[in-house]
């Protein structure tokens, strides 16, 4: 361990924390709550961003950006959403500040705003307000519209990455003349989420809709993907709302119908955020540091030489040139780790903290023998492999380690699913094991929130691929025809 | 003109804002001062941001994510900095509302912070004092970051995109062992963005260096690029500030030499906005609408079926379609406009407000013919084409008008650069010509000021390329021995 990494065993919660600090992804900031998201965090984050922005745009969606403060008396007008969103939130109320006359900056008491300006928790009602003016008829619609922006909800209580007072994210805004085509949406894109959360972050999730309970506020419907991390808690990784009329109904939102009726609009919204960056930390790191995807990581090789004389670095840096032109050909980035102020143990340690999926190490024997070592971050195996066809092997390596990254984290997922048919049972698999608890559940608000006052587990989601079976609520004893599932959850 | 776009001749301020809204590009939201930047706008932006991201990429940097807030105390620190900045701009006081009870969401008073909040006008504060955790030796530098972010100034006066209270920004800042290091890479980023406003937006535009009045708040030294638009005002694009020690000893950033000993960092900070938008606009577009540079339109090349039986339009998606093949293997940027709810002269005038550099329109004739009708924004002219080879031919012409549209904004701008030796000169050419106006300034904050009060004309730069040449200031007969440029300004 060294690396000053608590082990996952000792703290889980510590480790997360010193492995998002250690490795260098964020830290938090001098504002309370707020993080700094570093060149090596950053670097991630674009690359999840660049594959979900391609596949907004492959659905017909386009980015567009709305203002960072809303007006206070939007919040009044979607009544469940005031009480969701409008509590915890940053407000401007002064647009000046002055100097107090002896060096002092203080608020101009003179310059203050009329209307209060709340910083965006999420953009439903600014948006929806914008919406009004851009559509009239049928014509106009669908309106497929995505922003990548920053958000404020003002949380009690942090972590970097998983919940933080400012965090980025993207929302997807859509606006639609049926009923239909807006759950077809909310559907479609609960599928991008899942589909790249599986792919690029090697994550398994479970798609399901949510309870009144865990509801977007002002949503009717909410679909969500659910992950397990490696201490058998759940994490919500993305979400998509299916919104009805009612923002329509509070911003005055109708078009004119092909049959010339006017209606109020159907809306959606859906959006995942900064908090993927904790779930791809949590799902597979290790004691010794991150590991992670090929597909999301900024450096995929890297490769470190081992030499005495300058004729020895010569050699190797002409080979590792020719390497990296073919293995840039295959667009896999590769990192030639040449720093003269430290020693190959020390990089090797470096590189392995932060996550870098294979290691090339070559030195002045392995030019003679025409061979090289690579190390699997994954594994933690080494091999020695011939200089000759090295390019394809290391992409094929690339590839392996992706599946075996996504396979690993199924495994644990699959095998913390467990079905229970009593409240005992439920608690002792809470206790002992964690992970999804799959039970029946008589379908109310009430039962659900005294089994989380009880346990503090929640109903993540009630599974799309549920299937319909008689069973009774573990809790009340009354009949229920689906499991759904609960978790402890971040 | 119809379209309800005022002449440039008119009225070029309202020419402008009827441009922005009408071609979809932004609209003012319902937060004072704010806007809200639509699809089509957006995606210009974008197409900007891909670019110099890639150049900032290039040239070392990464990309990071600093809080959107600022604790007030930050800004006292560096003294010249507060002056610039901490008055005019959002403050956040409070963290929650609620309800009072009837029904009315209000600030909650009992939620005030301790320390007032500053909604970021730049970020010089926070990165530097969070720059202290990062450097403590020549090893850690330099720092090459950059931010992409939402910033907000309390501006009294706003125009879509030229001046609004919130906008995008890009902000690098850097963190360097020396003085020269800094300096190149203050001007290392001026020119990037020089090549690239140039290049990509069409724009020629002077290099050089603000005087002391004109400087950024907190910096030794201010280089600028300055374009000039239709009416011959000028517009600051971008800016690059070489920040000496000045932040790096407020904030008590020190790092310890190659040679042992403590010093404090040196720093450079550089930003572009989506000014930058405004700047594309004015510079080219006509009475008609917008004329984009073929380099960021989001679409280069629109095309317009003209037909009337189903099978007149089967043949020229047929053909449209392997056309759309050949251009994207191009990458350029197609539209197929074959809805049927417009006619061709609807669309015509559509695309032309918005931009669009070719039209191809091709009817039942043209497919008898082999030919199609190409149309070009920039020139307002159409030619008849041969259906052979159209691909190459469009490719051609669309690098023909990337040059044009630049020769052309050139040629004006050259032409407006007048050279005056006397103050009555210098105010009629103000008056009958505008444009840039070069003459000798005796170096004084007064007289700039005194010529500012007067005429509304400030230096906007004494351009690198100055020669050395004895003169007498225009204002105060003063000797002086270089000629700066004066210009009405956005």
């Amino acid at each position: 361990m060294g690396k000053g990494i608590t082990s996952r065993e000792e703290d889980y919660s510590q480790w997360y924390n010193d492995l998002v600090i250690k490795a260098d992804l964020a830290e938090y900031a001098a504002v309370r709550g707020c993080m700094v998201i570093k060149p090596y965090g950053y670097a991630i984050w674009e690359r999840m961003q660049a594959v979900l922005d391609k596949k907004f745009k492959d659905t017909g969606h386009s980015n567009a950006y709305f203002p960072l403060f809303i007006p206070k008396s939007f919040f009044s007008k979607e009544a469940s959403h005031v009480e969701g969103f409008a509590t915890e939130c940053a407000v401007v109320t002064h647009y000046r500040l002055k100097n107090d006359g002896n060096g002092n900056i203080i608020v101009d008491e003179d310059a203050k705003l009329e209307e209060e300006l709340i910083v965006r928790p999420t953009s439903e009602t600014i948006i929806w307000n914008t919406y009004r003016g851009w559509i009239e008829s049928y014509r106009d619609l669908p309106i497929l519209v995505n922003q990548w922006a920053n958000v404020v909800r003002w949380e009690m209580r942090t972590r970097l990455f998983l919940r933080t007072t400012e965090f980025l994210w993207q929302e997807g805004h859509t606006a639609h003349a049926t009923q239909e085509e807006a759950i077809e949406e909310t559907e479609k894109m609960l599928h991008v989420y899942g589909d790249f959360v599986e792919k690029y972050l090697g994550v398994p999730v479970i798609r399901g809709r949510k309870t009144e309970n865990e509801r977007f506020a002002g949503a009717i419907d909410t679909y969500c993907i659910e992950a397990l991390m490696q201490d058998g808690k759940a994490l919500q990784a993305g979400t998509s709302h299916f919104l009805g009329q009612n923002f329509a109904k509070a911003f005055d939102v109708k078009f004119t119908s092909k049959e010339g009726k006017l209606e109020h609009v159907w809306a959606t919204s859906w959006g995942v955020s900064t908090r993927l960056m904790g779930a791809l930390v949590m799902a597979h790191s290790d004691d010794q540091g991150l590991v992670l995807p090929p597909m999301l990581a900024p450096i995929q090789v890297v490769v470190v030489p081992i030499f005495k004389t300058a004729e020895e670095k010569q050699a190797i840096d002409n080979f590792i040139d020719a390497l990296s032109g073919e293995l840039k050909s295959k667009n896999i980035s590769v990192k030639y780790d040449d720093r003269d102020t430290q020693r190959p143990g020390f990089k090797f340690a470096e590189w392995e903290l932060k996550g870098v999926p294979l290691r090339l190490a070559i030195g002045a024997r392995d030019m003679q023998n025409g061979t090289a070592e690579l190390a699997r971050r994954d594994t933690q195996t080494k091999e020695t492999v011939e200089q000759a066809g090295l390019a394809d092997r290391i992409e094929g390596l690339l590839t392996e380690i992706q599946e075996n990254i996504f396979k690993k984290a199924l495994d644990y997922r699959d095998s913390h699913i467990t079905e229970v048919n009593s409240y005992d049972e439920f608690k002792e698999v809470l206790e002992t094991k964690a992970g999804f608890i799959s039970c029946h559940w008589d379908g109310t608000v009430e039962t659900e929130k005294l089994v989380k006052e009880e346990t503090k587990a929640t109903i993540r989601c009630v599974p799309l691929d549920a299937k319909e079976e008689a069973g009774i609520c573990i809790f009340t004893g009354k009949p229920s025809t689906k499991r759904v599932l609960f978790a402890k959850a971040y």
